[in-house]
């Protein structure tokens, strides 16, 4: 614990978590993904700047949905937009419409980081958990089938309408659940996430994810007050008392 | 199986389930929640017959919001509001705000049928499942934690925010899953549920629950044309080969 908060005031009866880069490692998945879609079909790319290109243009595709420039799509349809945006600067050009879409589903095929199943399990026995993401519903139920990750509910982007940090996704997932946010936390390995989460009233957890962008790029602590302070899941659940 | 459609045609990928009848056994549950929070408090009534009162309100109170006459809200609040139109019937009145609130959430502590806990986790084997309810995200988790569902995801009224049979219900359940209505199974013990569904394009299974409003009293058949029509959960199973 390193805040102000004390953890003990009211208790918490349910964990929201952000799912790309705290609970899955997209970095890895999308360059492997990338690779096997498009290796044999003659290129040869540094899959790992391949994938950090298209998640550069992640932030900047949902802001248009969030300024209102146009209205709320789900996340895979930015990914498909945010896809030919760069693919271009790859001299990857003339794909095919199944090899875009092949492409833009790599997304629904990530790994979770190896403490995710176990700890999310472990900490559902006492919690509701839900994911609070900016990923549709279909991406979210993917990853948890692949993954074995067992949601009560899929909350976030999709439910909302309207993308992270916009107040409207953390304070949706908290009506959904009939309960005060002082009685949700957001678990997310991004400070600016549990930032915008706090500010709408949300106990928040960061997870430390240090190899989120490749080996030591990540956050090994948040740069914000939060609640709880974990070096990963697992770690989480043992403070938490689970 | 007796209709027209042939099953072969096309792979389902998702069910959707009915909640209220199908899965859960609301007469002998809130007949059971009302006796016991009711009964301390000196009031002896048919409990059977309160829980059927509370049921009839139920299609008039949707209605208002399908009809347009009042915006989307949650079905905890219509069933309140439907709660505190039927009671003086009993001859109940005067209940503090507690009790009104607390007899509220005695449809969020409904039991399954026995056939069903198990059933549904086989069918989840090979098939996205979701529940397609009337019933809002909050009493959804409230059930499935309470008897041991494991949804994929939660659909229904709320994310659609409006109510069945309407069809943006159906078609948004569809639309959060990426597929064709026809990769899609409706289950429900109500044959006007599967014939609003299948209007929309969604495959139908009809699921016998000949108890629902009292001994003898459900669906033993479907009066519609169905894909399947099975006499419960696991029979369904079998006949998809799970």
């Amino acid at each position: 614990m390193n805040s102000s908060h004390s953890p003990s005031d009211r208790p918490i009866k349910a964990l929201f978590f952000d799912v790309f880069g705290t609970l899955v490692d997209w970095r890895t998945g999308v360059a492997r993904e990338a690779a096997a879609i498009l290796h044999p079909q003659g290129f040869g790319l540094d899959w790992a700047a391949f994938a950090d290109a298209w998640r550069a243009e992640y932030q900047p595709g949902m802001e248009e949905v969030r300024s209102g420039r146009i209205p709320f799509c789900k996340l895979d349809l930015l990914h498909r937009r945010n896809l030919e945006r760069f693919l271009p600067r790859f001299g990857v050009t003339n794909l095919s419409e199944a090899t875009l879409h092949d492409l833009t589903l790599a997304w629904h095929r990530l790994d979770a980081w190896p403490d995710v199943p176990a700890a999310l399990a472990r900490l559902k026995r006492q919690f509701t958990i839900a994911p609070v993401s900016n990923g549709n519903i279909s991406l979210m139920v993917d990853l948890a089938r692949r993954n074995g990750l067992s949601w009560d509910a899929i909350l976030g982007a999709e439910v909302a309408r309207d993308f992270k940090p916009k107040p409207g996704v953390y304070l949706s997932a908290c009506a959904a659940l009939d309960l005060e946010p002082a009685q949700r936390m957001m678990v997310a390995a991004h400070s600016s996430d549990l930032a915008a989460a706090a500010a709408c009233g949300l106990r928040t957890a960061h997870i430390a994810r240090p190899d989120e962008h490749g080996p030591g790029t990540g956050e090994r602590a948040p740069s914000v007050p939060v609640d709880y302070a974990a070096k990963d899941l697992a770690d989480l659940a043992e403070r938490l008392g689970v």
